[in-house]
C-alpha cells in the first residue's frame, strides 16, 4: 500500500482528489491536509482509501510525520508555502509535485535533490502545466518533421463560459481572487521579431494583442510575465519571438487599467482609516483633491476617457462609486478593490468556468511558411467541478501517478517538459475531454 | 581622549570630517574608514587628530573591534548597511548617527538601545534632516504663540546653482545618481484638506505643485514618499494638509516621467544582452515592435507629446537615441539609464551645486488666517565642497557632538525633533550660512 499525501484541499483540489481516489482501489491511501479540516474532509467524503486530516504547514513536526508516511507528497497549498515543504521532502527523501511556478528557493534544492534521488516537480497546472505539456509536443513535432520553428505565442485564460457572460465586464473569479487582482505587477518581458520587449506594470493592460478562438470568436491578451526564461527550457534558442499571455473578452483591459492607473492594485501599503472608508472616497483618495466635480467626472478627465462610455459603465456596475462602507482597519489597496470586486464577480449557483488556452505557432517547412493553430476550450460542469479545477487537478494528479508508479524517475528540480511525461499525460487529458483543436494552415511559399 | 568613529567617506563626508577634525583639538581621536582607503586618505589628510583605515562592514571581527574603542560613531555608509552597524552599537553600548531614514529593521532595535542607555539618531542630514528641525522649530513657535496649524507643506532640492544650470534639462547629478534614478519609486502618499491622497510611481511625475522661491523663481514639486508617517512624528494629529516633495526646476518632471512610463527606471530584472545593446535599442526595447517608423517618432506617438517640443530636446540632449554600445553585461533598466545620465548630468570642474527647502505653514492665530513661508537656499563652494555635502554632513557632526558631549541623552531610536537638539544645531548651522528667511502673511481675516 502506498501513501499519497495531498497538502491544501482548497479550490483546485476537487478533481485531483477525486482522481487520486477512483484509482485508490487496494493500493494507494490518500491522505488529504488543510488548515481547515471541514475542507479536506468535503474533499474525501467517507472514502475508504481517504483521510482528512487537520494540517498547519508552519508545524514542524507535523510535517516531517506527515511527509515521512508518504511516498509522494502533492502541495496544493499557497504557493509561498511550497519551499517549507520541499525542503522537508528533500531532507527526508520524498517526490513531490506542485502546480506552481518554480519559484528560485525550490531551484536552489535542486543539486540536494538530485544527491537525494528524489524529484521535485514543479508547473504541472494548467498555466503553468498544460501550456508546457502541449506546446512541448506540438514543437517537437514540428521540429521531428524537419520544420523551423520561428514564433511561439501562448495564450491562456481563466473566464466564465459562454451564455454565463452576462456582466458587462464578460468576466467573473473563477480562480483565487487575490491573483487576479494582482496580475500583471512583474510587468511582460517577450521577443519580438529579435527584439527583445519590456512592458512595465502600468503599460501591461493597454498594451494588448487579439487572438481568434474558433466558435468563440475575438479574445484580449495581455502579456505574462517573463516568456524570455521559456526559451531555454523549450530549447527554442534562435527563436525569433516568444510570447506568452493571458486571455480576457474584449474591453476587459481597458477597464481593468483604470484600477492600474490609479494605484488601486497596490498591495505595499496599507491605506488609513479603511474602516470608515466608503468605496467612493477609496476610489477619491487616488485622485488630486477637487471639491467641485463628482469623482466620475474626475476619473474620466483624470484618466482621459469618455463619461457615456462603455467603460464607465462597467466601473459602474462594480458600485466603486457607491457610499457602501469598507468596514474593515489595516487593508492594502488591493485587498480593498478584491472586496469589492468579490461581492460582483461571483459564479452564480449555476455559472459554468471554461478554460480557454491557445498556442500559435510559425514555422518554416519545406521551404513553406506555415502557422498552427493549437486550442483548447475545456467548460467546467458547475462551480465545484470548475474547469479550473480539472485542468489544474488532473495533470497534477496523472503527472503525481506517473512518478508514484516508477515511470518517472529523473531526479532533481523538473518541469513537465519531457516526452515521458507529457505524452501519457496529454493522452491521459483526452479522455477527460481536456484535449487540443490543430489548425495548420500556410502562410506563404 | 574621545573617540569619533566615522563610516564612509564618500560624496558627503567631506564637511563633516572637516568640522570634527576642525573642533578635534586635543579632545578627540578622529578615525575615518572607508572600503577605500584612498578615499578616506584624502578626507583626513595628514591632520594629528585624523586616523583613515580600511574598513569593510562585512569583516564582523573589524566591526566590533573599531565600534568597541569609538565613543560615538557616524555612518555614512549605503542606508542598507546602517543596520549592521547599528547592531553591533546596540550589542557593545556605542551611541550612533546616521543620515539616512529610520528603517524598520533599526526601529526594532528601539528596546535594545533604551535598556543599553543609547541613543540611535537617525535622519540627521538635510532631507531629511534639517528640514525636520527647522520644521518643529516653526510648528513650535506657532504653537507656543497659540496659534492653531492647519496645513504643512515642505519641499527639497538638490539642484544646480543659477548660472551653472546650462542644459535643457537644468538639472545635474549633485548627489547618488543611483537614488536620482529611483525617486519615486515607493509613490507618494498625503494628507489634502482632510482626504488622504495616494499618487502610484507611474503618476508622481505627471502630478506635481509649484512653488515660488524668493529670488530664484518658480520651481516643480514632485510627492516624496509617505508624508503621513511625519504627522504623528511631529505630533500634528489634527492637521488637515501635509505634504512633503522634492524640488526640481521647471519641465523636469514631464522629461523624466517620460523613462518612468517606458519603464526604464525599473531596477527589478536584468536585460538581455546588454554588452551589444545601443542606447537607442534600450529605448526602443521598452517600446512594440514597428520597424516603419523611427524610434523618437515611435516614442512620441506613444507617450504622446510632441516631437518638435522641448521636451523632446531634452531626451535628445541626453543621447538617449545615439547608436552609443552600453557594453557592459547583466545591467537593470534603472543601471543603464544610470550610466547614460552620468555622461551628461556630470557637475562640471567650476560647478556650483545648491539645496533649496521650503516650508509653508497655513495656521490660525487669534481669528487670522495666516501663512508663514519659511525658506533655506544654500550655495555650495565647489564639486568638492558641496551644498549637498555642507547640509547633510553639518548636522550630523553638530548632533554627533551634542550626545559625544553629553548634551543630548535621551536613549532609544530618535529624530532631531527636541528642542534640545535642535535649538542649539540649528543656530550654529547658521553660522555656516545654513539658515532659514522667513515671510508671513495674512491669508484672510
Amino acid at each position: 500500500m502506498q501513501t499519497i499525501l495531498i497538502l491544501g484541499a482548497g479550490l483546485s483540489s476537487t478533481n485531483l482528489i477525486k482522481y487520486m481516489l477512483d484509482h485508490a482501489t487496494d493500493r494507494w491511501q490518500v491522505r488529504v491536509g488543510d488548515i481547515r479540516l471541514e475542507s479536506a474532509r468535503s474533499k474525501v467524503g467517507n472514502h475508504p482509501r481517504g483521510k482528512a486530516f487537520m494540517f498547519d504547514v508552519y508545524e514542524p513536526e507535523q510535517l516531517t510525520k506527515e511527509i515521512s508516511r508518504a511516498d509522494i507528497v502533492i502541495s496544493l497549498l499557497p504557493a509561498r508555502m511550497h519551499h517549507l515543504v520541499a525542503e522537508t521532502c528533500v531532507k527526508i527523501g520524498k517526490n513531490m509535485v506542485t502546480a506552481s511556478y518554480l519559484s528560485s528557493e525550490i531551484q536552489a534544492m535542486d543539486n540536494a535533490a538530485r544527491k537525494k534521488g528524489i524529484v521535485l516537480m514543479n508547473e504541472c497546472g494548467v498555466d503553468p502545466g498544460i501550456d508546457h505539456m502541449s506546446a512541448m509536443k506540438s514543437i517537437s513535432e514540428i521540429k521531428t518533421a524537419g520544420g523551423e520553428l520561428l514564433a511561439f505565442e501562448s495564450s491562456t485564460g481563466g473566464l466564465v463560459a459562454p451564455g454565463f457572460e452576462n456582466n458587462p465586464w464578460h468576466y467573473k473569479f473563477t480562480w483565487n481572487p487575490r491573483n487576479v487582482v494582482l496580475a500583471g505587477k512583474e510587468g511582460a518581458r517577450f521577443l519580438h521579431n529579435g527584439k527583445f520587449k519590456y512592458i512595465p506594470y502600468h503599460k501591461v493592460f493597454s498594451r494588448i494583442e487579439t487572438i481568434q478562438v474558433p466558435e468563440l470568436g475575438t479574445f484580449e491578451v495581455y502579456g505574462n510575465r517573463d516568456s524570455l526564461t521559456y526559451r531555454e527550457t523549450y530549447g527554442l534558442h534562435n527563436l525569433k519571438t516568444m510570447f506568452r499571455g493571458t486571455i480576457r473578452r474584449p474591453g476587459f483591459c481597458e477597464a481593468w487599467d483604470i484600477f492600474v492607473q490609479l494605484g488601486a492594485t497596490d498591495d505595499t501599503f496599507v491605506m488609513e482609516n479603511t474602516e470608515q472608508m466608503t468605496y467612493r472616497e477609496f476610489i477619491n483618495s487616488f485622485m488630486a483633491y477637487c471639491i467641485n466635480i463628482p469623482v466620475e467626472t474626475k476619473l474620466a478627465r483624470y484618466l482621459g476617457f469618455d463619461e457615456d462610455s462603455e467603460m464607465m459603465e462597467r466601473l459602474k456596475w462594480l458600485g466603486i462609486f457607491d457610499n457602501t462602507v469598507i468596514g474593515e482597519p489595516g487593508l492594502t489597496p488591493a485587498k480593498i478593490l478584491q472586496k469589492i470586486l468579490e461581492k460582483k464577480w461571483k459564479l452564480d449557483p449555476d455559472d459554468k468556468d471554461m478554460i480557454v488556452m491557445q498556442h500559435q505557432f510559425d514555422y518554416m517547412l519545406e521551404g513553406v511558411h506555415r502557422k498552427k493553430y493549437s486550442t483548447m476550450v475545456y467548460i467546467g460542469q458547475d462551480t465545484k467541478n470548475t474547469a479550473m479545477a480539472a485542468t489544474v487537478g488532473l495533470p497534477l494528479a496523472m503527472i503525481a501517478r506517473q512518478i508514484l508508479e516508477g515511470k518517472y524517475t529523473e531526479p532533481g528540480v523538473q518541469l513537465p517538459i519531457h516526452p515521458g511525461i507529457y505524452n501519457p499525460v496529454l493522452s491521459e487529458l483526452a479522455t477527460y475531454g481536456i484535449r487540443f483543436v490543430d489548425e495548420d494552415i500556410t502562410l506563404s511559399q
